[in-house]
């Protein structure tokens, strides 16, 4: 305890003795990136536990939006790893909303600003049908659907298998992101490597609750944030596990939908097929809303969607073809989209149902007519899509169905009068948006990457997720590009989600490699 | 206590001299059924504390068929009512199934033989929906939605006012009939008035369950079994509150559906519009199977609906018009069957989707494409259709849309090799039932019920609902006939089941009104 205490206090000032003697350390000119990523990894190799031991501290602290008291203990606890490093941090608050943790580490002389991106909030989780506690980090030998088995943190050897499953909820999305750019950071220092940029840490605490007050927090801190561009560390790689760089995302809006039968549940014998079925009522409302095969039914839907570059075009003609490979994993055998790949699909606005509630099934089955029938749908939508586009559209289409809409439960009075009443709870979401592929920072970006890696990366011209691009875009005018580095599989957003431990290994090297080297990549443009 | 168990052991003696000495009792000739239903009532008045004590305890306890231990406690609690009151009691059994208990109480000279029919298991019960436990029996002095408050039991006055209501599981749905009955011979035999034919009691332990072991035991038991006809206690008066005797009920088989997405849940940012979501094909399968109004879209479903006869279409003309009264009380602004009448519909077949269940919504709502999709339906025939007919054609249909049905949860190799697979999961069952409404004991027992009410009673062709006539018709050759007690707003099934005393006090008369006088009206037939 003694020792650490001692140590944080006189890092700070090692670093700056560091910083101002330059001449003691490798020049960036004189490490190709390739060279970069061994040194991390020699770092890497040595600190394995001392690495996973924060991260699983980090996973420990429960993490959704909705509970301010944890979120709180998550800034907390972040701005203390920002600040064991010697960087300078800060909680930026909003009110009572979910603060955002910023990180400053300026380089004398860098020519450029680069701030990194993530979030430290999780998804919602059903405890019933994790494997093991989403806030309980677990070690598997392999993945759970493998029959991985639960390592104890005494036992696990070193090096580490990079195969291995670390459990938890934020596993891969986004905790794991952030710790491997502090610990880029930390090998990059023990190697000597110098900073090419200067770095910003901007790390969001409601990104998976829809970010509501992101635009506020941008705008009130707009001073400290200014950059050259946006490095979004959010996201996984691409499925072959190549790394991949995306340029957009998809934007998001959520809609829950109820609509009701009779005020009590009633013996279907008696009154079957005489009093409304809410839960017939909405399997035809939502067949009206989408095909089995994906395609969307709401007139005029596509007609805001803006057709793709040519650089856009070469991106997806170029995309790895792994669908046959996902369809066996997956247990597929089809894909919606009437024979178009998946990365094209990416590019086309989604309507996701993901969830259904009427009375009840299996056991407490009963011989009722439900009382109401309630679906959760999350659209995804592309350029130039707008969560009011969607919603003006959805709810012209349900009108012209013979739909009353409603934002509350009915009334009695209400039922009474109107026989398709619907009530709509729309999420606050967001538009999507897509840096230009051929801007300076882009192809820097690109080049440095597959400079470090020896081999082409994924370049995808959107990610099929959601993250609040268009906000740097819009109020900060900064390209935006994706940098993710967890695996695809990691069950992120559902149950038992995991990271697969190569993927942090990499993914240090890969933030390594460009904080030492994208300032002089910019330069060569 | 022991007042209670000197009692017990003298009333068979006392009943036996009763028997023995008819000259010193009134007479069936002597008596009007309406003066019957007077002499019964006063009893009642004298005794309303008492009643409601023991049908209290009955209810108190659980009574699933799926727990054979409470159902156990259940039947022997039923034998000691029935012991009590010199009945010859039996609990008949089938292996480790729900057992049925059986009564008889020949009346010396008697020509005819009536078997009562009721159920003592209740359906499943999901808690949280409970107002207040399932199985503590609570007096609220009005209907929960019209804000009836809970009254201790300490607290009851005398007479309790018919509008109160008693809440809990199988209050109406059957425990409340088989105490009726009780009381009606404990009225008849305080008021000396003698029964006019032997009777027997069977009551069912598994109806809710589907009676799957019912044809077993009646089997079994045929020779004790014998009679001229059964009558049915369970199901609910008319809607109007009007006494209704019915001829028939409505089949039953229930079917759980389930459709597959992929093995995992998957981001619906990275997947959506690609992995098939198995909430959509629901849908689209579900909107296949009926329309919102009503309609079954199976191809040939109605092919095996029989045309009404002259007696049960007058039957129909004159049933009350009670719809825009339901509708106004369920908050109904419409009704299913494209304007035909309620009793017209309950001659057809009706689909109900009794439950749905996908993923999440509401506050556990997560962007994911769900692993599968599940719907619960149940089918009510009518004749000629049965569970095997109906099964039929559903399977047909999926299969034409292309489905491939199983009856297990999918493996692997399965799921990659069918695009559409549905697990289907039949209940067993069972076909609907008519009594011909012409026959002589029809016809005595609605003139004698009408006889003593001093009106018109409903008389229904069909119940809606589905109980086993068939079995007794088709295995003991007898006409069944029902005649239910309990009000129709009972919640029966749902949550908050409830009785409203009114309908248990006038089912006690009505009840002792067919054991005093029925032999004589078969008799003027």
């Amino acid at each position: 305890m003694k020792n650490r205490e001692i140590m944080g206090k006189l890092l700070p000032l090692f670093l700056l003795l560091l910083g101002l003697t330059p001449g003691q350390r490798l020049s960036a000119q004189e490490m190709t990136p390739q060279a970069t990523r061994e040194r991390v990894r020699t770092y890497r190799l040595a600190h394995e536990r001392t690495i996973l031991r924060e991260l699983v501290e980090f996973l420990s602290i429960p993490n959704l939006a909705a509970d301010r008291e944890a979120i709180r203990r998550n800034a907390e606890f972040l701005r203390a790893m920002l600040q064991r490093r010697g960087i300078r941090a800060e909680i930026l608050t909003m009110g009572d909303a979910p603060p955002a943790v910023y990180g400053e580490l300026l380089v004398p002389k860098a020519q450029h600003t680069i701030v990194f991106y993530a979030h430290y909030d999780g998804q919602p989780v059903d405890p019933r049908q994790w494997a093991s506690a989403p806030w309980t980090p677990i070690l598997r030998d392999a993945p759970l659907e493998q029959g991985g088995r639960e390592i104890p943190w005494s036992a696990i050897p070193t090096p580490i298998p990079g195969e291995w499953r670390l459990y938890a909820r934020s596993a891969s999305d986004d905790k794991s992101p952030i710790l491997a750019l502090l610990v880029a950071l930390d090998a990059l220092r023990a190697a000597q490597i110098p900073l090419s940029v200067n770095l910003k840490f901007f790390f969001e605490g409601e990104e998976e609750a829809g970010s509501p007050h992101l635009r506020a927090i941008l705008q009130k801190y707009a001073d400290r944030l200014k950059a050259e561009a946006w490095i979004l560390c959010d996201g996984p790689v691409h499925q072959t596990r190549r790394q991949q760089v995306y340029f957009g995302a998809r934007g998001i809006v959520d809609l829950e939908l109820t609509v009701y039968g009779p005020v009590r549940p009633l013996h279907s014998g008696h009154y079957g097929n005489w009093a409304p079925n809410p839960a017939v009522l909405l399997a035809h409302l939502l067949a009206s809303l989408r095909e089995a095969d994906g395609r969307i039914r709401i007139p005029g839907f596509y007609d805001d969607v803006r057709p793709l570059t040519e650089s856009e075009r070469r991106a997806l003609a170029e995309a790895p073809d792994i669908e046959a490979q996902l369809r066996h994993e997956l247990g597929l055998a089809w894909s919606e989209g009437e024979g178009r790949s998946l990365v094209e699909l990416l590019m086309a606005p989604a309507l996701n149902v993901r969830g259904l509630r009427a009375g009840h099934v299996g056991e407490t089955a009963q011989n009722a007519i439900p009382m109401e029938a309630t679906a959760s749908i999350d659209f995804r939508l592309v350029p130039n899509q707008t969560p009011e586009s969607v919603r003006r559209r959805v709810e012209e289409h349900l009108r012209r169905q013979g739909f009353t809409i409603i934002s509350h439960a009915p009334s009695l009075d209400e039922r009474r009068r109107y026989p398709k009443l619907v009530q709509l709870t729309w999420g606050p979401g967001y538009p999507p948006a897509r840096t230009p592929m051929d801007l300076p920072v882009s192809r820097a970006l690109v080049h440095l990457l597959e400079e470090a890696i020896g081999a082409p990366i994924v370049k995808m011209p959107t990610l099929g997720g959601s993250i609040p691009m268009y906000l740097f875009q819009e109020l900060l005018g900064v390209p935006v590009i994706g940098v993710p580095i967890v695996n695809h599989d990691n069950n992120q957003h559902g149950a038992n989600e995991n990271l697969r431990i190569q993927n942090l290994w990499d993914g240090i090297e890969i933030y390594a490699v460009l904080m030492a080297h994208l300032g002089r990549a910019l330069e060569a443009q």
